[in-house]
């Protein structure tokens, strides 16, 4: 394994630009955060389970920069992604006399960077905030694009803001404490690329897959890259789904009601991805857009990927229930990321009969 | 009284541009929501007291233009500007089927404008909405220029956003029916214009006083577009408070203090303003920045609209330590917004003796 150089995949969006820096011992490095905005005070979001690896690295190393450094601790997990939690981190930056000008770090998954960036985004109506995801997930895909939310009981996402951090850093180290399950749950999120933007990029996960599962930083450090390089091409010309950035969305509307429907946090959020993917493209087909050889390949690759392909038997009434919720959803009709051909996505409705067919095929 | 021909004030602010439109009898009229966005559903959100009066009519309007037409009636006052009250326009939207198209109208005073301006920027992260102000604070201020928020238990206005409406619509007929009081609290808002833009726009309110106050609709037409022109002037050069918009905060430093003191709600936000006008005036006179002639002009004509121009006796230590709180303070200094001389207005710090100096002063 030897020492990779650390990249920087620029995110273009005029005034709101950015840079996502992806490398090995970025977290405890106080050069990483040179550069950004001065403030009286920062704090670092994280959970119960991130705070006791990469808490006291990150809190020492933003001291160099930062006089005063606090720490909130939040409980870990999807079903925290709540109102009650989001007031946890206004209660501390209220506490501590934050003002206009206090940074917030969000070092931690998904979750973490989601609720983080919220908070960001509403607090005194917008503060600086930055992205530390220890996530494969949230380094591909969550981090990066300033989406932020919160869940609201009917549904995933549904109270949030576009709202951009000032930087993202992707420290690979800390991909080397993830579990296996969380491991997986982000891999879906980088087979998700291939489909929908990238045929060759498929190709090289399928023949590193075992690099990557076995956390080969290099093999990491290409698939975090592509990831964002991808990411960044979809955000820079659609920031605020208007069109084009919806593609990124592929698998997550069967996901988000495998999500709804089991209840936050059953399955994480990256194998309900897996899981949509499969289920989004067995509608692709009977649509008559992609033969079954380029189903079974992509099915093979999220399987091998750890993932579940098999979605969970709730009935197609109550997945399409859900899927009506799905913000892409216009007028009650759901709309669908389908795959066009190999490499290419859009996003169109589906009939009801055919997609319950689709569900009651893809469960299990 | 004469029928008044109706006005647009401009908000210019790029693709964020709207028209501010100012008259009688619009509310009720299908051609005042023409111009505005298709949706499959538009909420309007409005409160107890405005509902009966004025509920029917805008719903029976809008019923021109959408297919569907909701109402959510909410408990009224700036105690009701919580989280909890937020989650319910979120609970009836999700509960309807409401989508990214879906419109939200804010049909009262400036909690109502406030809370669904803010719901409907973090709504599926963002849907639009029309600004249908019902009170004469709401309509020379609060629903012009995209401040959005909720109060947090420790400080007002501490969660939002930026958000612009597609349109505000000030019907002049709904002032005929707003108590006392809540006129009042508007003027201390009109007032405010004067001392911090334009002179000769506080000699017209000293002129005219008894025709605003006795609801002359002529009278009310020319101070709602005055204080509209103003706030469109300083809105289009800083939407976001980087430097200059701080300027209509006159006064509202030390009124947050007093409402944040009492407890929300106890006095109007205008009340609580009116007073702080006549702290700030004091501070802005111990700094050597305009004479006691000044301070006295404006606390008579503030005393002449029926507002408070003493504040309650809470003791200056209180005053301070909600004003830290402030979203002006810088590090934990407090920043004002002072008359450098009349007509003209300069946000700095003031040292804290001196500013408790002034609480007495002004306290019984």
């Amino acid at each position: 394994m030897n020492a990779i150089n650390p990249t920087l995949v620029p995110i273009q969006l005029g005034e709101r630009s950015y840079s996502i820096y992806i490398g090995e011992g970025l977290l405890g490095r106080s050069s990483t955060w040179d550069k950004l905005p001065n403030a009286p005070m920062a704090l670092i979001v994280t959970n119960v389970s991130v705070a006791p690896l990469y808490g006291e690295q990150l809190k020492d190393a933003l001291k160099q920069k930062y006089s005063r450094v606090e720490l909130l601790c939040l409980p870990d997990g999807e079903t925290f992604k709540t109102f009650e939690t989001l007031n946890l981190i206004f209660d501390q930056l209220l506490g501590s006399g934050a003002d206009r000008k206090t940074i917030l770090f969000a070092l931690g998954g998904g979750v973490i960077g989601d609720m983080t960036g919220f908070a960001a985004a509403c607090f005194m109506r917008g503060v600086p905030f930055v992205q530390v995801p220890t996530t494969l997930l949230a380094q591909v895909d969550s981090s990066v694009g300033g989406k932020t939310a919160i869940n609201h009981p009917s549904g995933k996402n549904m109270i949030g803001a576009f709202y951009q951090p000032e930087l993202v850093v992707c420290d690979l180290d800390t991909l080397q404490t993830l579990p296996t399950r969380e491991l997986s749950a982000g891999l879906a999120e980088i087979i998700k690329y291939g489909p929908i933007a990238d045929m060759s990029f498929m190709q090289w996960i399928e023949d590193n897959l075992e690099l990557l599962i076995t956390k080969d930083v290099g093999a990491l450090a290409y698939a975090v890259q592509r990831s964002c390089e991808i990411k960044a091409s979809v955000v820079g010309v659609d920031e605020k789904e208007g069109g084009l950035r919806a593609i990124l969305n592929f698998g997550h509307t069967f996901g988000h009601a495998i999500e709804a429907g089991l209840g936050f946090g059953v399955w994480l959020h990256g194998e309900a991805v897996g899981c949509g993917m499969v289920m989004a493209a067995h509608l692709s087909h009977k649509l008559g857009l992609v033969d079954e050889a380029f189903v079974k390949r992509l099915t093979t690759l999220i399987e091998r990927a750890g993932l579940p392909v098999k979605g969970p038997k709730l009935g197609a009434q109550e997945y399409i229930e859900h899927m009506r919720v799905d913000k892409k959803a216009q007028a009650g009709h759901i709309r669908f990321v389908l795959i066009n051909a190999p490499g290419q996505a859009q996003v169109m409705g589906a009939e009801d009969t055919l997609v319950a067919q689709v569900i009651d095929q893809c469960c299990a």
